[in-house]
């Protein structure tokens, strides 16, 4: 249960910075170096997430992919 | 080893996050929200590899806890 809770918590953390960043395109004190690493760190989650079949692991994952690729975007256009 | 390596790359991303707010204090454009459920979120996988006697999990989490923890201080500090 604290396992899932924890997925939960840590995947839709990422709802209300992407909301953020969204509404005010306030992207300064983002580091992009954190987000190209995280994106990239996230998809590897999916893809070992999808090679073991487990489909909470590609479920959050594939959330979280969303969102930071979202911030990363924001990151990129609005330096 | 797909999945060592997202570990190492979603932990370490976090890096050069605090790094950047730790240099600048600039952090206007960082989500409260997101470090506050984030941070919570992490220390709940903490207790769940605990649980689990997982290491990869507790050391994972670990690091990050403490990065994101630094990142969530700056933020209160530095609105």
């Amino acid at each position: 249960m604290i396992g899932f809770i924890a997925a939960i918590l840590t995947t839709l953390s990422f709802v209300p910075q992407a909301w953020q960043i969204i509404k005010t395109k306030d992207t300064s004190g983002i580091s992009l170096g954190m987000y190209a690493m995280f994106v990239v760190g996230v998809f590897l989650w999916l893809i070992h997430g999808w090679n073991i079949q487990d489909y909470a692991v590609i479920a959050a994952n594939g959330i979280t992919l969303v969102l930071a690729s979202i911030i990363l975007a924001y990151k990129i256009k609005y330096k």
